[in-house]
């Protein structure tokens, strides 16, 4: 069965990981695999795992934490049997001293056996439970990235990493305001509640025509901007922190597990 | 004033803190400072401090993180500033290599510069809320210690560690048992629901009557035996484990933070 003739929301995540192994698949993973919940990634040498996983623990909403592997292990046992961190995604970013270095569809070149792997809950989760909830989201129907943005609130820093709250924005219907708070705190391990409705000011964002990732998604008559945090932070504190090496997914690109969304719920 | 004369229920928990570090307060911390979370200690020396991290993100209900310290650093600030983890609580457990080496109401004698502490989520919050709730718990009527066992069920294992799940069993009423799911439910951070409703042997536990840690509670006709998992599994780890060393709180001599009980939930 060729790409082209495949319903991708269907696929299985094991065979888009296969895809993505081979090169055969390179693109985002956005609306890909419906039910199977997808990460965000970050991979750092040993010597400075310990402070980026206190770092995560005292920022739960912008680093919910699904799986951390051991020192040199490729495998995420947890959450995906038989996939490998290495080639799985579709595109990667190499950051060297907080400098983005490269963008590659593979690391194994990159790979060494004192990095730990850290995959962090993805908001394409909470946005599914909307979705399933009758929540309109705008940027979806306008087929636009999710605008993100650098906040004027300090992530709480451990160790070396310190850095910016780094949030998402969608306007939401006001009359689907309060349903959109409840259905997304549900989902603690994909970044939970907003972290603030209505006010960009509130967060040091001047502009929401700028974002600093994605598109801009115009708050139209009748709709409030809300605010979650994102897991595109560790990038921004990435740039601050400045760490030997670390490696990422591509803002979109994300990792795809076998742990159905509706497990990143509390209950 | 005097501790006799002292309603401890109603103490601020920097003043329980000063009378444990003063060795004015010895004894266990049930029922001291309502409405402030009490904490499970396991503090290890940074070789081991990864593993134990990955141990505690891998098993969440029996090791909710609530805190953990950079190594060598005796405040554990986000929850309690001022306080000295080394004189705090009202007495410690010292494990060598698994063993039980003492029990001491200090442990400054035995401070490293590379000793990270983890605080652990207990279940006083949930006990507290089910009792805001109306739910009847025996023990506390008993003025019994709540028993606790080891079960047949593996924590999963990460790194050096892996051992047994422990569990506490509360008898709750057939009539309140949807409700005693409900409020423990929504504190993720104090264990969260119960692993288990009604049958011992499902988890591997032969004889109620037969506690591993605490005091027996019958099941008296109209209850139901329901099972939360518990902060005591990482001593029940040490010992099969065997860390160079690991000092933890002794049972029911908690620390005591500055943090509110309903911060302990998830929204």
């Amino acid at each position: 069965v060729s790409i082209a003739t495949q319903d991708m929301s269907r696929l299985e995540p094991r065979e888009l990981r296969r895809l993505a192994r081979s090169g055969e698949w390179r693109r985002p993973t956005t609306g890909l695999c419906r039910g199977a919940a997808q990460a965000n990634l970050v991979i750092l040498p040993e010597a400075d795992a310990f402070d980026f996983f206190l770092f995560a623990q005292r920022n739960p909403r912008a680093c919910p934490l699904i799986e951390v592997t051991e020192p040199g292990m490729t495998e995420p046992e947890g959450v995906a049997a038989g996939a490998d961190l290495r080639t799985d995604l579709p595109e990667y970013r190499v950051y060297e001293y907080g400098e983005e270095a490269a963008a590659v569809p593979d690391i194994s070149g990159h790979w060494r056996d004192d990095l730990v792997s850290f995959l962090i809950g993805c908001s394409f989760t909470a946005e599914a439970a909307l979705l399933d909830a009758g929540v309109r989201l705008r940027h979806l129907e306008l087929d636009r990235a999710v605008p993100m943005y650098l906040t004027a609130r300090a992530c709480r820093p451990a160790g070396r990493f310190h850095g910016p709250l780094v949030v998402s924005m969608r306007p939401i219907l006001q009359t689907q305001l309060v349903h959109a708070v409840q259905v997304t705190s549900r989902f603690a391990l994909a970044h939970g509640g907003p972290v603030h409705v209505g006010d960009p000011d509130a967060l040091g964002i001047a502009d929401l025509g700028s974002p600093d990732w994605g598109e801009p998604v115009p708050v139209e008559a009748g709709y409030v901007p809300v605010f979650w945090a994102c897991g595109v932070t560790p990038q921004a504190v990435a740039r601050q922190s400045r760490p030997e090496l670390m490696i990422t997914h591509s803002p979109g690109h994300m990792f795809v597990t076998d742990v159905p969304d509706r497990e990143l719920a509390v209950f």
